[in-house]
């Protein structure tokens, strides 16, 4: 198991977006998949600057379940030979102490994205981790528990 | 209209492998997401080779609602400023003449899956598409209706 958790975190941390999977406020609770960039807090939990605008905002605003698929990116022409993981938890805005240690991780990834950071119509989420399915490669895959997470 | 038709058909059209959100079934209708390869049929509706094992085969049995996220593969080290598009309808399994005709197409696209369509643990199933929303690039997107699309 510990040689699993190694290698999810490693793909986790050498990938740099996922695939967010929310469900639709307007549209009935549909399953939504967005892009999402993402840092990680030291609790190996992705950290997203959300605008206020965005539907998987409005989604999690109503509905924090969400999860993230990571896929490596280095899997080539046939990304199911590749490893993945989806992350399920739920995504909350962040406050005070925990807001500025969001932001910093975030920041230290993508400095880029230092002038939304500032904006009033952006706000760090965290996902926290609740459960993991890890997919190794055809035929091996498996489920975690956050505790064997984070 | 039809111009952003068109480039969401020819980005769809471009690239073979999306990531599916659906409901997932064992965990409370949580949000999750997984790969998911796919061909088109004649109507830009996704056809998809599933296993009878597979998670998202569980949900989709269950509730059928689900979304295709398909980006840009050459959109580079800022997948944000890339074109994307999510398609939202219903997947189901295909029978009859429509069954065939689903195969083939996806067979046309993927021919090293004719093992796995000839077994009877995988199935083909479509996406009927309800919605799509598309984002061309930072700040422009916008939502379509089925009778935009196919």
């Amino acid at each position: 198991m510990s040689d699993a958790r190694s290698e999810m975190r490693r793909l986790l941390a050498q990938e740099r977006c996922g695939v967010l999977s929310t469900l639709h406020k307007a549209h009935g609770g549909w399953p939504f998949g967005s892009l999402a960039p993402y840092a990680l807090t030291a609790a190996h939990e992705p950290v997203f600057l959300f605008s206020t605008i965005a539907e998987h905002t409005h989604n999690l605003r109503a509905d924090p379940r969400a999860s993230l698929l990571v896929q490596d990116s280095d899997a080539g022409d046939d990304p199911l030979a590749g490893a993945r993981l989806t992350l399920l938890g739920r995504a909350d805005a962040v406050a005070g102490g925990e807001r500025e240690q969001a932001l910093a991780r975030y920041l230290a990834r993508f400095p880029e994205a230092e002038g939304r950071a500032a904006a009033h119509d952006f706000a760090p989420f965290v996902l926290r981790v609740e459960r993991v399915r890890w997919i190794a490669g055809f035929g091996s895959m498996g489920w975690f528990e956050r505790a064997q997470w984070v």
